[in-house]
């Protein structure tokens, strides 16, 4: 991994970013016709996820013939350049079906399984955030160039001071949901429904921390150098490194602003009540 | 009540709308200095909330100075002409500082204590919904004129097709809880977190139902006129009209996209299980 394979790979994620709000953009809001769907098999957020993931896997077949590329929609395929793109074209597809703003395009490139770039794209909004590591820069693509703006999370070190999120409660049960319940009871306050848009706004200092659990590999990997590259840290809830593309990952994160934030709430995870 | 003066509020509440938006903007995501707040006694919401309330009834000060104002932040002035205007300069306070886009500014115009006219926008993406008894329009503000768009309800009318909204879930308790518990089993999906937005989407077509209570009357009077407008029924939980300067109104709100799916979830309000 050198620094010009990141830096034509982070240009070319943007790339994909970019091929993807296209292709979704037209599907977005659009009344589901119910007797169509009976019909033909297909709705409106199947359909923008379908035609997003063939737009990017069309750019890297192209320009990078010779990286991995795991998607949500088509099986994946490997390469022999040590890096995997991973991608999940709708992330938060009940929130596009609400018509929210909450869902985005999640674009990765991990070198020997490693995050090393991520995309978080929110196209309607026009809001994009790239970690790499560089650092993890925000820009509001429908306003144009120039408006590129590094970020970080913000000094929040405590959870009676944080903004804790997650995107359905009810997700969780068992000791998972003892877990959160002793972290939400802890947080300043707690909000929801927000999917890996929660991960964005931690980047951009509002929300403090993020927990969920039941995550596929192509939830997570973009969102592992978009926090990173703002300074915050994310594990698995038991702690272990965020390795999207190993067996090995229990399929939950924990993302936090600081690394203090991170060990008071793994704290109140692993306590029993 | 005459169609001119309805016509003439609902273009002042648009210059309403802009004026508060400009006004908040420059607060939004902006870092919180702790020791500054101490120091102060001020937040950035705090400070936006009130310099786009100030903003919105300076405007209204001058051009319908007859008309009485109610707002969140300032004391209510009373008037002669019959007209009420209900301000919320953000619905969502949580939301804000958590960075999303899920806040909104709420503009209602009372006639004889019914909301009549009604405006949910948010700024920062550019999306505002107005609701009038000409119906309900959306529009892209910062694609600029000729985006108004007539905007309708989803044709959904069994909870089984129905996407449920309600912003936090843990408000509720006792009955409220359960009855919640009644329409979340047998919705097919929902969301939380999504404050007046929640609404918005409803009229879009995105959003079949909102389930909400404690809700004050800044928080509900723009919401009513938004969802008529677009086809939709809003009453509180009981079925009773909101009105919602009104001392008789309980503070909840069903919204729901057609009658029926109102009258389904209405009977699972009022079971006990």
């Amino acid at each position: 991994m050198d620094a010009t394979a990141i830096s034509n790979r982070l240009a070319l994620a943007h790339r994909l970013a970019d091929a993807a709000g296209a292709a979704i953009l037209p599907w977005f809001r659009q009344r589901l016709d119910i007797s169509n769907k009976a019909a033909s098999g297909f709705d409106p957020v199947t359909r923008a996820d379908e035609a997003a993931e063939q737009a990017m896997r069309a750019i890297l077949a192209d320009a990078v013939p010779d990286d991995a590329v795991t998607g949500e929609e088509y099986e994946a395929t490997s390469g022999t350049s040590g890096w995997t793109w991973v991608l999940d074209p709708i992330d938060g597809t009940r929130a596009f079906i609400a018509g929210t703003t909450t869902w985005g395009v999640l674009i990765a490139a991990c070198w020997q399984g490693e995050p090393v770039i991520g995309i978080i794209d929110q196209p309607f909004v026009g809001e994009r955030w790239a970690g790499s590591p560089a650092g993890t820069v925000h820009q509001r693509t429908l306003a144009g160039a120039g408006t590129d703006q590094p970020v970080t999370t913000a000094p929040v070190t405590t959870p009676a001071e944080a903004i804790l999120a997650t995107t359905d409660p009810y997700l969780f049960s068992g000791a998972e949901a003892d877990a959160f319940a002793r972290c939400r009871a802890a947080a300043r306050l707690t909000r929801y429904g927000l999917d890996c848009m929660a991960y964005a706004y931690l980047a951009s200092g509002g929300v403090s921390a993020v927990m969920e659990t039941g995550l596929k590999p192509v939830d997570v990997a973009a969102l592992v150098p978009v926090v990173r590259g703002a300074g915050g840290v994310i594990t698995s809830w038991d702690g272990a490194p965020v390795l999207p593309l190993d067996p090995a990952w229990d399929g939950s994160a924990l993302a936090c602003a600081t690394p203090q934030l991170h060990e008071a709430l793994r704290t109140r995870i692993d306590a029993t009540s």
